[in-house]
């Protein structure tokens, strides 16, 4: 069974609903989630927030903790996170804000993303991993595995 | 070049900022669109509105027009492209809402998508194609190519 397919049983056993908040994976968080027939069970909605402008409207991340921190933060991602569930009809978001490449930016490093997870009534989880300089096409689907385990994670 | 770089690059020279409206692709056109470096400069955010409750929070769908047609319409595709326009920082959105299957559903046949294209200053484009019951995984691939060059032809 694949990653989402287990992230789908799990929340669907449980009646939870799920976002995603996806800046570099650019959407693929929710494509393999929907790959799945029947994740319209599951899948509430997503947000692709790709400009910060995006980031600012859809989830309600603050000016602020961009300029101080840069969107490729833990800050931004927890912000992205609970943005996603406060505005979705969802008890359950991923975030992903990182620097898929080629090259760094914001004086970061290519391949670091950042992560967070938000459910109702617990703490946002947060974590930040380094890919590495592996190519953007590896970053983004490392990524994007990891957010689906980060989101089975939460609901095992 | 693929299909995604030269509808960035088509974007890119006339300064336009483009955002997608996806429901059965689930987020795939975001996401063939960022595979490609360079690409935050021409995809401003995508909306991925899997529920009707997304559609209308997001995209400005109208629930009269979901409850008469059904969300695989193309009632339902112009709304969700022209509200991308208006919701998001772009010139031009591509919607798409289908029934990727297996099975079909609202007595509409598994394999029928429908698009729609809109760009600030021109009418609305909008089209159903029936991919037929070529599985799940094809239908979404082909609705993701379709899309592609439905953003390229309203650039050229």
């Amino acid at each position: 069974m694949s990653l989402a397919e287990q992230v789908l049983d799990a929340a669907r056993a449980q009646g939870i609903m799920i976002a995603t908040a996806e800046s570099c994976t650019g959407g693929m968080v929710a494509a393999a989630l929907t790959d799945i027939a029947g994740s319209s069970d599951v899948l509430e909605r997503g947000f692709v927030t790709y400009s910060n402008q995006a980031k600012i409207d859809m989830l309600g991340v603050s000016l602020g903790t961009l300029e101080a921190h840069g969107a490729v933060s833990e800050p931004v991602a927890i912000e992205m996170s609970e943005g996603a569930v406060k505005n979705a009809a969802a008890d359950l978001a991923v975030s992903i804000t990182g620097i898929a490449g080629p090259g760094g930016s914001e004086h970061k490093p290519e391949g670091r993303v950042c992560f967070a997870v938000a459910m109702s009534g617990r703490a946002t989880h947060v974590e930040t991993v380094e890919f590495g300089a592996q190519g953007r096409a590896k970053v983004r689907a490392a990524a994007r595995d990891h957010a689906l385990r980060l989101l089975y994670q939460a609901l095992s």
